[in-house]
Order: structure tokens, then sequence, then C-alpha cells
């Protein structure tokens, strides 16, 4: 069954439009295996087709399968071009900013001719079937290749940018096609900002440093975090670490099938609460990944996702105390039938 | 004047509402310097908000200047934050998800009360200030050596992706914070696709190779391309490049203030219509650069925007031939009032 197949049956078992029009282009990549279409339109009946600008018209005609590539001119008006094709039911969009779903609205002849539908594909996407398991697979031993680069380079001396340089050089020659987010490397009291890019600054010796790295493989994408101790840890530094590397245990016994997302959330946050850091795990356990680096489910104290097995999800806690430090550690988990799969290796710092 | 007095200036001359929210976090990033909020207010009087989640909030504190800080708890709508501080005037509001959208219109009290009003947002950032053409300069720079490092690497024999490697790795070196947009390198018939990424293809003896890069210099981005022949460049091969080149300067010259930007466009079209081959010049001639790889303005033959000093955009004509290979030229270059400026500098390969 495609998972276009996938989508229509869904559609019918929640009672959605049978006919479909996707505009994201994540969303279009993971039905048709292609970047750079302005839209698919799914009909109830009959081929899919696939609008596609002048700019990869070519390229699209020789790589998409399940669809009919169809050209949009330069100049030419996409929501007049599905007009033409949608009948008198409602038509189900995936989503659109609020300027391109007025021009929809207008060229289909209302806004009650529409309908938002997003949830049914985040639904698709957050369970990977085998090919895309194998391909972030594949994302994630490239990010165990960069962790390593990161390990080996980490020093009192040199700059958060030098480390990131080489573990992305190190993922590019293990077969990356680019990052799959801007890699983190972060010392010293800026690790206790959970998202501090890679700067000028100089590893001290003592400090910790964050690593957050991952790869994009044929469009997959992985996430890993380590943290490290530039020289000897102090008591307070091995106290968060250790914390931090049972609330991840504590959390991966729970990232299982059936199971709220947010369990495994909250057997991290109890690890980090019982030693009264709770109030420094200032963000989610964590999320899904797939094409996108953020995508369902969400895995947070307020989800009200459920984790079903083809979940492939970040297991992330964190301590971050203002002006001192911070730690964290992750790794992509896939959630197979007998339980919960580290797809990132990479042994420890500590 | 600050870049959100601009805009209380520009609302007041365009009509619109004189609250203003921002969601799109470009746009946040480009009033506050500060990416990872969720939303920005910009009262008529008053302080300016910025609200962030727990997440991001010590280091919205202790970098931002111009917002007071506001902390968006974990599970609180954010919806609901804005709406306590609108009046019963009407919000003018930058962009949103048709969802988010619906979701801000129940809390404001209806649709009737908020304004779409991006286009405001658009054409302040296309007009770049010292201080951001300061940085998009070296941004420049660096995709420069990144280009340095593609003409030393070419070579029959090696793969596309060991090319974006070393130039990846080389930006990275010259003080890069990262790829302006996913590296291209492409060889042989795959030239023919604007849009090829960089893979396990290997260069052979006489094939084009484009490469397309650029790097991100404290949030600011750059774009270049430059087109070499493996080896020997045949008859074929020399009338395509050497119309590509002429088509490019040709733009140049029209890449100038109170200009229409199709003009731009035209010129460069027209060069390469002039041989026959306009029907492989599949895409606009440029864009805008910045804070996103692609802003306004457009410089295509359907644009109606107006060239403005301080613009920086893209001057990148092409030929692609499908089934045979493609060439593309491009700069990012700076209006200046005295004319154009290339701020990418690498000479040209051939």
């Amino acid at each position: 069954m495609t998972r276009i197949d996938r989508l229509k049956q869904a559609a019918v078992k929640h009672n959605k439009p049978g006919v479909f029009t996707v505009f994201n282009s994540t969303n279009i990549n993971y039905f048709t295996g292609f970047q750079g279409a302005t839209a698919l339109l799914i009909p109830e009946q009959g081929e899919n087709m696939l609008f596609v600008g002048s700019v990869n018209y070519e390229q699209a005609k020789a790589e998409v399968k399940d669809a009919q590539v169809q050209l949009l001119k330069r100049g030419e008006n996409i929501m007049d071009r599905i007009a033409q094709h949608t009948s008198a039911g409602k038509l189900a969009v995936d989503t659109l900013s609020i300027d391109s779903w007025r021009a929809l609205a207008k060229a289909v002849g209302g806004e009650e001719k529409l309908e938002v539908a997003n949830q049914l594909i985040r639904g698709l996407r957050a369970v990977k079937d085998e090919k895309e398991i194998k391909l972030i697979r594949e994302a994630c031993r490239i990010a165990d290749e960069g962790m390593k680069a990161v390990a080996q380079t980490i020093r009192a001396g040199i700059t958060e940018r030098q480390v990131a340089a080489e573990a992305e050089y190190a993922m590019r020659k293990a077969g990356s096609d680019g990052v799959a987010f801007e890699t983190i490397v972060v010392c010293g009291v800026c690790c206790a900002y959970p998202h501090g890019g890679a700067g000028e600054r100089i590893i001290a010796e003592g400090d910790f440093v964050i690593a957050d790295l991952g790869a994009t493989y044929r469009l997959y994408r992985s996430d890993i975090t380590r943290t490290f101790i530039a020289g000897n840890p102090n008591q307070k530094q091995i106290k968060m670490y250790e914390t931090v590397k049972l609330a991840q245990q504590k959390a991966f016994e729970n990232i299982k099938a059936h199971t709220l997302a947010k369990e495994a959330d909250l057997a991290a946050r109890r690890v980090i609460e019982d030693t009264g850091m709770g109030e420094f795990f200032v963000h989610n356990l964590g999320h899904g990944v797939g094409l996108e680096i953020h995508e369902a489910p969400i895995l947070g104290p307020h989800s009200h996702d459920l984790l079903e097995t083809g979940n492939v999800v970040t297991n992330e806690p964190g301590i971050y105390i203002p002006g001192y430090g911070g730690v964290r550690i992750e790794d992509t988990t896939l959630i197979t039938e007998n339980g919960p799969e580290k797809l990132t290796n990479t042994p420890y710092a500590h």
C-alpha cells in the first residue's frame, strides 16, 4: 500500500473529504519522494497530480513515479489550477498560510468548501515504514561519526566553531547530504542555553561542552547530543551529569508502544526533580524525527500523543543552571514491537 | 531609528493597525536579534513584549534589548496571552497558518479584529541597513572561500559530495555559522536540474559541474554559483557558458535603484533568447537575500517589485538543456546609490 493509499484510508476512517490537496513541501516529499513541487492533488478516483514550476519540471518528470507531473507556468495561479480539478464536494487541505488559504477559498468558491486536515498526515508521518527506518538508521550512523569527531576534537583552547567544523566534515565524509539542523557546540556558562549555536567562544579547562548535531541522509534526519567536560569534572558537574544520564535511562524504558508520550517525559522529570533540580529541566523530553527534525509525536508533560510502534523520537533530558552551565544527553530512539531501540550509539562521554 | 520604529512609521503610512503581532521567527529575529521566541507584541504605546518559552527564556533575558521578555509557560496558550494585551482596535499580524489564525481570532473575539500585514515587513526587510550589509558582506566573503575550495577540488573521478564537503569545511574555517542553504554540486546531465543537491555521482572528464553555495554569518546569508568544466570544453559548452556570462553582465547593469526588478530579468532573458536558448532559462533571474535565502524583492518576468538602494539580490541566469547539462552563474549583488556592487567575487571559472 502506498503512502497516498494510507492517507485515503485514514480520510475515510476520520470522515474527511476524499479529495486532498497537499501544499507543505515536506508533506509532498513524504508522498512523492520529490522536493520542490508546489502542490499535490489527490483525487478520490484517478491519477494524482503533482504541480511543478518550470525550474523543477524536468527533474520531476525524471524522478516522480506515483503522480502525473503537471507544469505550472510562471505567473500562473496554482489555486486556479487546483480549482479546475475539484468537484462539488469538499476539499481537504494539509496546511496553508492565511493569505494562501484565502486565495484557495476564493478559487474554489468559498471557505466552506475547504477543510484543514493536517492532523491525518501528521499521524501517518509519525509512524515510519521499513524504508524510512532504514534511512534514519543511516542518518544516525553518520551522526555517530560526527560525534566521534567531536570527542576527538574537544579540548581546552579551541573554539566551539572549530569543533562544529570537524563534526560536519566527518559527517560529510561518512555520506551526509548535509546537517539535520544547525550544529550546536556550546561551552561553559553558555551550556545553560539549550539552543546555543556554535560561536567564537574558546573552550576552557573544566568547561562543560554540549554538542548537539545530526545528519540528513536522503531527506531523513538524525539527532544526538553528548555533554563533555574539558578536563576533570567537579562534584557538582558529576551530580548534574549522572542525574541526566539516569533520567535518560528511565525515560528510555518508557518509550514504548501503547504508552502516553508524556509518561516518558515524566519518568525523566521525576529523576531530575528528586535531586531538587526540576526547575532546570526547561524543555520537553523529546520529539519525533524524520523528514523534519521536529515532528510528531511530542514527548512533553502536556502532550496528548500516544506512542506507537514505528515512532522515531528523541530522548533528551537536560539540566540548565543559569550562570553555571548545563548538561543534555540525547539519543534518537526507535519504537519496535519489542520495545525501544537506540539508533544513535556514540558511547557516553563520562 | 529602530527597526520597530520603522515598522510603526510604515503602519501609519499604509493605514494599518497600530498594534502589531509578529509570529514568523525570521521576522522576530529581524526586530529583536533573537531566534527562538514565540511571538513579539508591538503596542501603539509602551514597551514591546517578546513571548519566550522556558527553553529559551534565560538566553532571551540575557540577549534581548529592545523588548520586555515574558515567559510563556509550557501548556500556556500564546493566543490568550496576546489577547490580554490587545485593546478594542484592530490587531495587525504578519503571517500565520490557518489553524493558528483561527486560534488567534477566537482569542481576540473574531477574525474581523485581525488584519494581515506581512507586506509591510517584507518591504522593510528588503532594504538592508548598514549593519545588515556588513554582515552579508562577511557572509559573501566566506562563500568566496568556499568556492575557492570548490575550484581546487573539482576534477574527474571524485564525487559531487566530496566537493561539497571541502567547500563547507573551508567556509566553517573561514568563520561560517553554517550553510546558507543545502549546498548544490551537480555534474554532467544533472546540471540540467537547477536544484540538484550533491550526491554520489562521479565527475567525468568534460562534465559541466555547477556549484551553488552560501554561508550564514550571524544569521545573514550569501549565495554564489559558479559553473566549471572538468577538462576541456567543447564548442556547445563554450556557447552556453559565454551566453550565460553575458546575460549575467547585462542583468547586472540593470540591477539599480528605481528600476523594475523585472527589467533586470528581461535584460538577461533577452541575451539568452537571442541565441535561441530562451526556453532553457527556466527560472527567475534572482531573489533578495538576507536573514532568509529567498526574500524580497523577486527578480522575475512577473515581478511587480521596484528595486531600491539597500536591496541585496542574486543575479543568476542559467541555461538548462534536458539530457545534456546546464550552466548557471550567480553573484550576490548590493544596490548602492551609485549602482550595483558584487558582494561575491570569486573569479569566473572560464
